[in-house]
């Protein structure tokens, strides 16, 4: 194992519950014109089809979720409540770090060993700044924003690392991005489950995988690396 | 020189025109409220209260024509104003790739002898667009999208790229982001001049050191490399 990489949101410190949150806000908004259920539907259903054009992270999200307003207001929600919607997000960006238990333990010892990076998506300045917030910055060569972690993605990532690919491990919460791909492509994954997942990273798999493990929490790691 | 590292807009490929475009789009349907120019001064100003927040890049780009039309409209430019601004960003990621004279020889020719990267700002999806759409991925070893392109940033990527300043140099467009925080650190840069400059990226310098040159197109790079 030569690189070690870590996903970020909700595998170093908490993310998509304050996301949840600002979506409540958003839904809770809109209650004159749809039940908060259907408006985070349509919210999804907006977010889906503009992943291809504006990618992951916060940006997207916020630019998301006014379109969502426009349609399902019919253009009758006002410029207050795009205003709120800007408000939203703003604050999204700026909530503070709240690392995850055992994690400053792991990344202490592991950097001893081995070269580590955070792999995760999202918003560019928005990942830095959070990792810059974190304190967590001194124990990573360097942080790689990846704007999809498909197969793809991982080889580009390995041939930029230049190593191969059974050297790299990725430690991560999301099965369907941080797991699969990298076994699929002769990497190693471990799964730290978090207890919320967006509904976009969620499968319904049983992963049986030599290069595989899973662990309750982040301190289990140190067990076995 | 290891590593050679190339903006990418308006060094590359067109594309401060189309920002001007879409800002005069976003200007002229602001009309009823504020002369084109006033517009298109608050705009900026929006665009640089947002930049610790928001980063460079065209999302957040919609994001501030957004917050500006409710702001010098107070509120009165209606939802299908709101629509039209989103319209006009889309229109914006989905631009054709236009590629500047002289690029792809030079990239041709330097590959074959030089690490090449993209050093760019800007929303990661975009960029990493962009560069497949331009046909020009195949000559550079990775893309770096770079949250700013200061003193400090250009350090990180050159530890990232695991050399010594001496040994990169930068190839762009502008004096203030590509070539000045690289010269002052110790590395190299090769100013290409385009023909539009966006407000915030211009200086008035007249640059002597002896790492730098300038030339007047891209092609004239390959006299001394």
């Amino acid at each position: 194992m030569k690189v070690i990489a870590f996903d970020a949101d909700d595998t170093l410190w908490v993310n998509e519950p304050y996301f949840s949150e600002a979506e409540q806000h958003f839904c809770q908004m809109m209650e004159n014109f749809l039940p908060i259920h259907s408006t985070s539907q349509e919210l999804f259903k907006t977010e889906m089809d503009n992943l291809d054009t504006y990618g992951y992270g916060v940006k997207g999200f916020m630019l998301s979720m006014i379109e969502t307003a426009t349609r399902i207001s019919k253009g009758t929600i006002g410029l207050d409540g795009i205003e709120r919607i800007l408000a939203i997000g703003k604050e999204l960006i700026h909530k503070p770090i709240e690392i995850l238990p055992g994690v400053e333990d792991v990344l202490e010892t592991l950097s001893q060993k081995y070269r580590l990076v955070v792999a995760t998506k999202g918003d560019l300045l928005d990942q830095e700044r959070k990792l810059a917030k974190s304190g967590l910055e001194k124990y990573f060569h360097h942080i790689e924003i990846m704007s999809n972690k498909k197969e793809h993605d991982y080889l580009k990532l390995i041939h930029h690392l230049d190593i191969q690919t059974n050297e790299f491990l990725m430690i991560g919460n999301s099965l369907k991005s941080d797991i699969l791909p990298v076994l699929a492509i002769g990497g190693h994954g471990i799964h730290v489950p978090f207890h919320t997942t967006w509904e976009h990273e969620q499968v319904s798999h049983q992963i049986i995988h030599e290069n595989f493990r899973e662990v309750n929490e982040m301190l289990e790691i140190l067990d076995f690396l």
